[in-house]
């Protein structure tokens, strides 16, 4: 057989690249070859932000956002209602959620969802911290922001009986038909749930 | 405006993998969400190769094939067949007829193709190392392996008018039915194309 005409340092960059969701082993080839052409402009900086971010972004001891301080942005943004927490399941939709305006209070990171299936107990996510949060005076309410998908409501269940305690008011995301979505393209489970949680005007 | 959830240092990294081929600005926001969860096993190996490949990884002076060592793996192989050169529009293609094991000898790299309604002329690729290449007496064929696009048949054009005087034999792929092609599939130029190159058993 004969050697690779890739060799051993392009390899390894490719393997590395190839591991991140959204490139395959194809892809990343391709990436690698635009990287290449891009040392100045994107590879090396891009080198330089990887080693930085890795070196300074944190966990936020309160929320469990990723940012350079703590506690983070959010956290210590005073303009912020404190009496509200919103529960996601990730950062990405903490970002998600600001990125919409949606939410003015602060938010908890669960880190994950209960299940079950796949071996992910409470002792696994940010339950503990939230439950302490929970019980501050200061906050009045929780929003549980999580997916209506069957993980997403083993973990509402879970969070809603141990939050009881405590006595704050518990809420989640209304469920319905999606702004500028087609009835005919929705599925049945959002049609029945939108028609039983139908408003008047 | 509240201020951005996303820290600087965040913003920076997502930024610049938004820049790669195959990832938009969402999908850099997950990676960059996948590779904060795995610092130790990707996010920090990355930063180390990219560095890396950005220093040590060069163009071959001979074939312009990227490599760590120049001339390349593939140019510095004795046992391939010096006689035959393959052009190839970019490094993806050498990799890509590598794969295949479809040529034994060595190859030229132009880096691009003529494009006279992009700007790109014979200055901007490496077509004099070509007929350098060509004039050795120990080449005897070139093979033009480049697109099918009208970009790459202008290339092929020029270079079939610039390598004449060289006294090299000139050839090129075939073009024809893929191989595991459905006829119903194909565009009329391709099946008008394979019907006058066809072949007798």
């Amino acid at each position: 057989m004969p050697a690779s005409p890739i060799g051993p340092e392009l390899q390894r960059l490719i393997d590395l690249l190839a591991k991140m969701p959204g490139l395959g082993p194809r892809s990343a080839k391709r990436a690698a070859l635009y990287l290449l052409k891009r040392r100045d402009q994107v590879m090396g900086p891009l080198a330089f932000a990887l080693d930085d971010a890795a070196k300074k972004v944190k966990s936020c001891s309160s929320c469990g956002n990723w940012d350079s301080i703590d506690p983070c942005a959010v956290c210590a943004d005073v303009e912020r209602n404190a009496g509200v927490l919103c529960v996601v399941q990730d950062v990405g939709d903490l970002w998600a959620l600001e990125r919409a305006g949606a939410h003015k209070g602060r938010y908890h990171v669960l880190g994950g969802l209960l299940s079950p299936l796949d071996g992910v107990g409470p002792d696994d996510l940010n339950v503990g911290g939230l439950v302490a949060r929970a019980s501050d005076d200061a906050v009045v309410e929780i929003v549980l922001a999580l997916p209506a998908t069957v993980d997403g409501q083993t973990t509402v269940h879970y969070l809603t009986e141990h939050l009881e305690p405590v006595g704050v008011t518990v809420t989640r995301l209304s469920q319905g038909v999606p702004v500028g979505g087609e009835l005919d393209y929705l599925d049945e489970g959002t049609l029945s749930a939108a028609m039983k949680a139908r408003r008047s005007f």
